[in-house]
């Protein structure tokens, strides 16, 4: 932490400071300029509140030089980390995609959508069984059948399973279906949801709140990894802005502010990130140009009698021009998506 | 819903609209300009997704014309809800304040801010014994623990209970123990504790999320109400912006635009909405005069040692001046401030 | 400016960096922890780009000690600056009204107005000439024989006279008119506009960005400042955040956080900030209660038919009651409104 | 427009505002359910504030139906426009870059910039003669006189000029010496300026407010081609949001949203958009890969002493390494930078 004390601040006041610094368990190093003192205070206090200095008498700001959270940070481990869920390594040299409807709806349905996506070179399938909805009068998912049809139709197509889990209490019924467990972006700062994925031995995808700072994303990474979970996969998926012409503002230039700052490795989400079916084409191809280590991307069989965000999902023959276009990107950048380089 | 057609849709265009709208059940009126067609659409369908229209061929734009909430709207309810809690009458006349610490931390601490608020007029004691903190390193709440003791002291001083709940799960032992129950600004949207608090018999007070629109707050008090709890008290405790200033930008017009959508009582939390002490007071007295219908605040026998957000904890002194300061703004506008309009 | 190294930084770095600083013309204070190096650098340039350092090897983070403004600090000058113009001291114990119409209509429309706000106790009139609206097919305004108009009307009712100026070259013809010159919102950073402003003799009233931080407000008002011209005013009107059921959100924490850091007055304009009338009244009430030194209010004789803004206008009763609840709220915090207090 | 009636509105309600529509030149078509009336409103009035109808008694809401631009919407022009400057065909096939440093600060790094972009394949040479900064102590720039030098320079090399210029009084003196103007983002909204622009026939390049929703960027292009200029390239370069780690957040998802809503070029500003110089080259690229019809990039020959903006300049290999990147991007959307495809 670094003191700046106010122009013209007593000496009295300088050493109130100091005492109270090491008073907290802080070395205080001084440093004294014609005009003004600045104060060094190092220590290991990572939730020590700043703001209880910044009101002393004479101080004038007070900053954080340390990042609050530890296990997430680069600082912590040089190299990045890959994440391996079947044929997937996320956060290595292939571009994983993870696909699949928004909801799972029927097993008609995510069998279609497992045969498609796998054919398109597809590891990872997608589909929510209890679906968060901002209405009560929408429709919340098939739950644990829902679930159980999407694993079995894994199972055929020898793909690994992604679904979101809403509730501490639903884990454990969750777990035995899954390859990895996703938390929803109005869940990134549910702790006790967090907590209790810190105890599971599976990968956690956490995806952005809509209006969280990226330091606060890599906080609710750390509080899962502070329990002993150290598999996290970020996944960007737009935050608000005042923009309203896009239903949110995908913030792409997470990706390389994420890469400097930790060592986990971040996906985007084009789908949610955008919205609407004509946008994510584009958005998808300039994530993965930015540097994502992969995309999750919502496609269904029929979108327009989709039960939930059909609008935001790609028609079968369109999320296999994606599949295409960003195979292109990603060669052009020295990567290449899924299995699709054997072919 | 009203559709906007583009200028030189085609008649094709138009009826493959109004074949859509009508096999989702919407009675359709059409008017046709000399440039443009617009398509009144009326039903009852509040969880449609109008994207599925706005993506048809020909479609300009599209627009709700219902709120997508029922029962927390002002049509529904033309009168003001008034939520009685044993002395308090929130939504009434008075303005009620609720005070306390940000967390309970041990007897002494809550018998002292209980003793101080009584007798300042303060009839709901306000104090956390689960805390959402955004690090997991720091102090998490006493728990039930600290909880009895909230109680005990407020017993003793004549005072009502309001607490934190964070999880569904914790409902059943908070519930015989508080009067008021509170859902943070960070599980605004967690759908499972809203729905488990629709169930209960006592009053909830819904803060706002930081990234959360006027809309989806009074979405989320419309999943507890649709569950057959009635009984909700608004909170605005400030939203995210860019101003760094400042910890959120509380924002006061929600007050009014509240009172206009919505029948229910709204409140203010300044000491959250700031973030620091000396801001409070202000901020305290323009939420009173912007019409508020109560107040949320932070106070503490020794604000530089709280566990818990200290910095924007008011001393007992500047919470006696507040009091005094906020029945002078309420009599101003023809209300008064809890029992102190007896003195 | 205080440099933190990252852990693990080399002693080379260290060094690379210290003497980077000392070619910029620094003094450097370091201070070695176990983990950690931190850097003070103490010195005089306002101008100093961080990005510089914070890009070196081995650099953590780099952080700004002093705010890059001076004479609009508080530091600058520790009391109030009051500003006189004809019967009104902004910035003193009065809160000083300004009111009248969004835009001069007609030599009937001004004198009307100016007579009711006279007759209500207003000492400073308000009226665009020059419109900057968002539409090129706005009205525009009369520009200077509108101005001619209101001048004449002040003058008849012993009022003072504000109006905006939208460009550098027509300072000169505004000026002999109008006793404040106002800078739009829009305009906030046109730099030559406000060091145009800087050579006048007049009192400016500088408004807030849309989406201006409070730094980068002072840091325009240090622009006018560093030309010769020490009379700003500030005027918050609101900022744009995510929330659409207003048109702005207006920031009213920014009045004691400019208190804090400046010594120049700040008044709020409530007819902008919320867009829609009948919100203005409870935000005007709470912007003198949060401690702001005057109003900006917009009032019409005839809101349905003014050519600008109309929806957001008071009707005359309207504005006399506000000026009759303002005077109670100004009165519970120990100061008055305008000529009010003889009454 | 469309208004919708309260439920419960009375006859005389919805009455009166079709009198009120009539009486502003609507045609009025009636849709009355069981629930509730909806109102379209036909009429040519692009700028009608519509607020005046929401403050009728028994209206519930108003929408706008048309877009208020008319000569930069897509419904105007459906083929995308393309603007030939020099060698470039700005909007067509090619992607175009514009590159150089932030400000002209002597002949030789000019021209040691001019010398390296063309060998490039870059055909727009860019570099600031005026400098908008935000603080009165930083540099301002040559003024006429660098920007003669950056002329000689551009000619020397086959280049043409893009410079911005910051107030309506120094058109007539850039006029001659460059190939397109540029309107800074702090000045999307300077009205004075915009219209002088509708005079002139070069191409303006118009920067994206950071404050400024597309629709009102479209608006303020509207204003310069209300004037007779039809040649506006749009320029994205980042919306200000509450993240911090970024100086602006770059909305990469504009360039699909300007695509849909207008046939004007759309290019972006990954320099400005991030402040960094390590996250400019994969922002870069996922422009490119976004569909962007161009880039506007900094480097400088020293960025470490560059006078203005150094740390978000590229050093010349980066640079080199960066057109290298991107044409492969823009190869594999079928399309190619500059002239480089010849090689």
């Amino acid at each position: 932490m670094v003191v700046v004390m106010q122009v013209g601040a007593t000496e009295a006041q300088i050493e109130a400071v100091i005492d109270q610094l090491n008073e907290n368990g802080f070395d205080v190093h001084r440093s004294s300029g014609t005009q003004q003192t600045v104060l060094g205070a190092i220590g290991v206090q990572p939730d020590f509140d700043i703001r209880h200095i910044r009101l002393l008498e004479g101080v004038g700001d007070v900053h954080r030089v340390t990042e609050p959270f530890k296990f997430a940070s680069r600082a912590w481990k040089k190299e990045n980390s890959i994440i391996s869920v079947g044929d997937a390594d996320i956060g290595g040299e292939e571009v994983t995609v993870m696909a699949g409807p928004c909801a799972v709806e029927s097993e008609d349905q995510i069998e279609r959508t497992a045969a498609h996506v796998a054919a398109c070179g597809v590891t990872i399938l997608r589909g929510g069984a209890f679906k968060p909805r901002s209405s009560p009068y929408s429709f919340q998912g098939l739950g644990l059948p829902g679930l159980e049809l999407m694993r079995e139709a894994a199972n055929r197509h020898g793909l690994s399973v992604i679904t979101e889990v809403m509730d501490v209490a639903h884990i454990d019924s969750i777990l035995p279906l899954t390859d990895i467990v996703q938390v929803g972006a109005r869940n990134m700062q549910n702790y006790t949801l967090l907590k209790g994925l810190g105890k599971i031995r599976k990968p956690v995808l956490l995806k952005r709140g809509l209006m969280a700072t990226i330091q606060e994303w890599l906080m609710s990474a750390e509080y899962i990894m502070a329990e002993g979970n150290q598999d996290i996969i970020l996944c960007e998926r737009g935050i608000r802005t005042f923009e309203t012409y896009t239903r949110n503002t995908l913030d792409l230039s997470a990706v390389p502010v994420v890469r400097d700052k930790s060592h986990l490795p971040i996906i985007v989400d084009p789908s949610h990130g955008t919205g609407i079916r004509d946008k994510v084409i584009p958005m998808a191809r300039a994530a993965v140009a930015a540097g994502a280590d992969g995309l999750l991307i919502e496609t269904h069989p029929d979108p327009e009698h989709a039960l939930s965000d059909g609008p935001q999902s790609l028609y079968f023959d369109q999320f296999e021009e994606l599949m295409r276009q960003i195979s292109l990107i990603a060669e052009a950048i020295g990567r290449s998506v899924g299995k699709l380089q054997a072919t």
